[in-house]
């Protein structure tokens, strides 16, 4: 049960008698956070923002994440991200049923099946080597409800492997474009189409590419009208973005 | 009749027999765009992108800017930005109808009445400075179909007045937020509704701001999940991306 | 006995008489600081800023750290900053008695008890990653002799949990802000409260973060008017700040 | 009366039955801010931050401002900064009694004496260059109620000059330093003082200043610990939180 | 008759006795430079480098670049880049004959006929605000004995509109390509054809286009291999590059 | 056999009737790209831009790189840049015949014969660090058909070095500069030479070097016209555009 | 006579009595530095720096200025840097025997002979658009003491230009090397001489030279060792540096 | 015997008789450069710039600087910098008698007794971490014949560190300013003492002191006139600068 459903159960009980006002209060008190010390999971921002908080491994320590990953996955189904292999062993080690995508660096717990809304998300990369940022995208999309399929290695050098699959990029209600170096393929894309596009930079590339500034400054100044960006190598607010979008042509 | 109105009539005329091949033939001449020697403006845009093209006005003179306003407007309603008050004063003595917004430095011919279709955009600005930037926005949702609304002046650092209008914002579909300085307002909107936002970084501010580069950065590494940014002071690119996720909604 | 209290007892044992000239001379060569070669120990350094000279330990061999750890030990209580886990292992064995932080990396040596000043520091950080740069600021808050909490993950993308902690902020004489991506809790704090801010950007983030550069031009650029700012990850800095600014209060 | 004064005064009133609840909302429902279309003045600000909003003339238009301080003027002291003579005039041309500072760029409306809190700000530069950064943070002193002196063109150079005024520096609460170029004099103050100091980087300099980046690194940098930084050119800014923290002292 | 020619002349006079040692040695004594004070006029250039010396305009007084003109121009046909107008006024009123070019910002002086060599140079532009550039380019070609064509503004944003031309572009021996903002054109263009492309980014764009940085750093991490780039606006660079790649084929 | 050549073939097997259409289908269906999952090989690149498509290794897998390997192998001669020791060795295990160059990171299978045009490539470096640069571009020089010789450490700090092999450096068609640090030996060379410069800057040095950022700017903004640049440390990007110059001339 | 002796001549007086104690003490008040308000002129740097203290005339007014001139010409003769057309024109109008030179932009007042030391200055200029900056640093130098002579436009795309003026250059005591774009000239000539060489950045070019920071970098990563660097366009500061050198010679 | 002795005895020999020219020039293929494929070391050096070439580390394989040394040993002393401990252990091992100085990082071998000249170089750092450069800088030196001594850790937080030291500088000719943060002690320093004074930016420190980059625009903007800069950590540098200025007092 997620927690926008457990929570309105607890009214319900209320409403019903079956929970008198003193058992609410103390189920209560958890909301809209909880507090564990050196974090304070936001329990409430399925109702903000739509989806629940999801843990950001990077900088934490894997006691830490693990602590998190107990509280929050009676709540509701749990995503990760920016998980290091010693961080995932840890969690996996004390936490049965999680599941580790080495590629996209993803924590995953799946406690109730997921309900996918109509439309999908297209997840485009420059090159093989911007997979791991599209698979960091797609298992987001996923946790959060959305459909996605990822076509790659479709830069704008060999411009004929990315006109080929224009009709089944054109399918998708969202386009996230993942690239690297000068990051050209987000203008290219957003010339052909109509629908928005959330572009990824990557840090692929060298000299220049200054770890990916290269491609954030083409993106942001692409002369393809409608094209927004997010942070370098951010699959996952990409598709946070892009799962907003989905949800709103089915909502 | 806009551009996509006016092929599809040109078809149906050949179909029906009162255009012939030839005759249609030399109507189509000119698409997919219409080559004025400077400039080849681009026609099919409406078909691949959902929108005509609009026009740049920076780094064309004024004559330029003329040239194409007199090719264009007999096709389609016509949106040029960052035209500046010279610009401005030749475009409105060679093309009667035009409007010049001084604020949002556009200019609008509007042949045929815009059709609107449901839906708003709510352009939140940090402070009044940013209004140049939320003018702009305001008006390219306008030519470009859709419904929107400013709210002007709720910056951070007081946020009763953000949280006075949430619910204002929360009935949008789309999410402008145009800020300056350290452009922190993206990440508290963000993290209180369930909308994409699209953000944008203006140059208001000093010193540090580096001519909207604060902002810039902030927005783009937003703890707040989901937001996705364009470029500085780019209104016109904002109300774009809302625009395509508006469009979305009704199709 | 601090290095306050030495002098001033060696100015009256030579009022006394108990101390001769010639003698006083002697243990006044090492005034105002102590050469040991590589490295000239500020004693006075009480004196004109307050606080004892802190070791700052990156960029030293640990047989330096060493030397001047055993040095200063005698003259007042020690704190170093920066400390490797390396360096502290090599001073723990030649210094009994000394402490290691391994959060916040500080080295304490405490001879005589802390003697704390009324009110106290306020340390509240935007994520659980951010614990590391409070934790230096706690400890050098508490060696420096005012009291401080830490209030960790309350971030702007969950705002209710720093609304409901904003009491306990108020209670304090000012308030240290940790924050990495883009910084924007010190601007709504800033914009909340009363009390001198001092705001400590954190290498927390990725990409556009460009390893703290983000948070710090952000906090810089504030709305909120009066937050000040120290270093990239100075949680040294930030609490020698708040307490000169503590100490006001209590003198 | 003041923001704070007459609010209090409303609520007596209601008490006292002098005025009924429907008058007080009246009266009250301008209360927390006062919206005038372009902006929403935060009159709660007193209350939230210990100061009235104040007006940043820069990205407004003459008009703006003029609007803002004729609802203002009529709350409180009013403070506008970053005002060109042009928008001085304007503002000059509508509200009597106001007054433009040219050097600090100020205009200011005192329609009550101004009650100082014990104790002074020092307002320190390192050249005469410097000296319409001060003049602005003098200024600003002064409407927040701080009394403050300058002690212009002592920069490292000729440190004697310096130190001469070392004395006079060290009977202030706080120390605002300004200085472009290098920034060294907050450093070098920093050794010798053990007041809170805030440092203000200038746009003084040419080549590798980059219109104060220099000299913000630099104190950024200092290794004279706590120095806190504000904006370059920032000197209402530094006066903010000089202010808020000799406002601490005197509560 | 041109630098090369004038001193083959005068060597076969001294051969053939027409022109004795010691005149010989008068008429060599100029090269191989002219100092004329301010400058030193390189007349050997177009021996080391297969082109004469070129003025480049910026930053020197119209009564300096009037001087060189004056003495260059019975030596060779004369070009003068990033001549303001009020340069070329004053050039024109001491020089006849002096051509000046408002777009290209190009001063020329054509006192032999220009020789083609087989062979051209494309030079694309990606929107018609780089056409300034591009003409600077093109009349650099046309001086160096270059053909060259411009075709404008084809950029990625209407792709269509390029490979249209691409037949047209692939007859040259070089392209140019000239564009600003995310400069894509350049990757684009490299994916399709097998020529030598000489990039020049533009500063065309505003905000995070940082003055062309942005297209720079895109052409200079291309995807497509084999492109090189010169510095922001340089058409004049690109146009020396490419005449020395073109003189190659036909030498 | 090519990819060109064995495209020839099969069009001809079907004219000659040896190979039926459909047959043909199954053999064209591979073309214009392979699609082997996480990668499109480019197999058209040799017709569009004269070269088959390189294996870029950075960011890549062993496996990946060796699947890629496995495929082209069969249709052309293959290259690989910036192949890691491990990475070479996976690729060597499973290729025999593959040949790995420790200095320019590259590997390279050759199944047929490199049929060499006229004329050569000079690489000249500044120093001795600058040889695995110098590395890259001469293989790649190899692999695509043009010869090359190399010629290290004559920088400019001793320029008699380079004044004494300038003739062997002016018998080459085209001349690749590799230089870190301040990048002069470009500008030096392009003054005394008259054929196209590939400039490329190394990250060779340190500090203000900034990992060859240094380097690359003055190699742009060089006072000797004509010296193109490629990305920091990009040999194979150098000898890319220093081949497609050469085949013009023998074309 | 000059502030050096004026005081050495205080003294003596004090010492055969002409002077009492008392007038000594009115006479020295103003050492060692004399406070005019807004500025406080250091009249002991000539004892502790070699030289008087120079005005910068950017960011004053020309007021100010005015103000200082008159003091300070009393005492010593006088150099203004960095003074406009304006501000040299107020001066000029209230201090008789001023001298402005345009093109260095320097103000000087020289009320005693100066006194040349032994040895010269060689300041060499890439281009004719670094000569302002030479002028600033020719006059300097004489106001210091020091002769110069400026040899202009021989930078290294015409390498023999200077070449031929190896000797003259080989003659002075330290050399002074100007150039902007990339700077390579510092580079050049400090591999041919044995003497010291300060580089002055400057700022001509366009693009990629940023204002002078491509040869600010160039010139820190010069490949020839013992070069020094001062700031952007400081034709000041490096004269400055040269006669300190210069000086060490004939002490 | 050094360079310069042994090519003048040669020409004596020639002169004498005792070598005839045919073995004259068999000993002078050599000069001005030994080729020894992948480096031409700089015979000559020692004629132009005063010292011989030095071997610079970095980039380089330990068997590369073990060939050159090798090669160099013959002819002078040697010296090399930037040496990692592996390459130091590799030529220990092939050369006898070459001392590696850990914290300098430099290898050294001496053939013949070094020739001090008069006067010596002050080296004087602003902290404990900043050593290693001055020990580059204090090894350099005495390979070039200069004195040097090493004052340490006298930093402006506590200046009087510094002025108790003043006489001790002021006896140096030349005088080494090492520092790291914001690199203030150049500026003090320079506002001290009458010598020519080269600063030396150090990476010590951390965040916004971006490696070093803080420190060198402090320096470079120094308000002291006549500091000149060198190279982030260039110790080496910074020594032959202040070597060739010593020189000329001696010579």
């Amino acid at each position: 049960m997620n927690t926008l459903d457990s929570l309105k159960q607890l009214l319900t009980d209320v409403q019903n008698g079956t929970v008198d006002v003193e058992q609410g209060m103390d189920h209560l008190r958890d909301f809209p956070y909880m507090d564990i010390g050196h974090t304070k999971i936001d329990l409430h921002r399925t109702f903000r923002n739509g989806f629940p908080e999801v843990i950001y491994g990077a900088g934490k320590t894997p006691e830490q994440v693990g602590d998190i990953f107990l509280r929050m996955k009676d709540q509701s189904n749990v995503l990760a991200t920016r998980v290091s292999p010693e961080m995932a062993e840890h969690v996996l080690s004390i936490v049965p049923g999680v599941e580790y995508n080495q590629m996209g660096k993803t924590l995953t717990f799946i406690q109730e099946p997921i309900e996918y809304r109509d439309g999908s998300v297209a997840i485009v990369t420059a090159g093989t080597s911007d997979l791991d940022v599209a698979e960091e995208a797609r298992v987001t999309c996923e946790m959060l409800g959305s459909r996605s399929f990822v076509l790659s290695d479709v830069g704008v050098a060999g411009i004929h492997r990315l006109l080929d699959h224009l009709d089944e990029i054109r399918e998708a209600n969202v386009i996230i474009v993942v690239a690297g170096m000068e990051g050209a393929l987000a203008s290219v894309i957003g010339g052909l189409v109509s629908q928005p596009i959330v572009a990824v930079p990557t840090s692929v590339g060298y000299g220049a590419a200054f770890s990916g500034l290269s491609a954030l400054l083409g993106m942001l100044t692409s002369c393809a009208s409608g094209v927004t960006v997010v942070n370098i190598d951010n699959g996952f607010g990409a598709a946070c973005a892009a799962c907003k979008i989905n949800n709103l042509v089915a909502r």
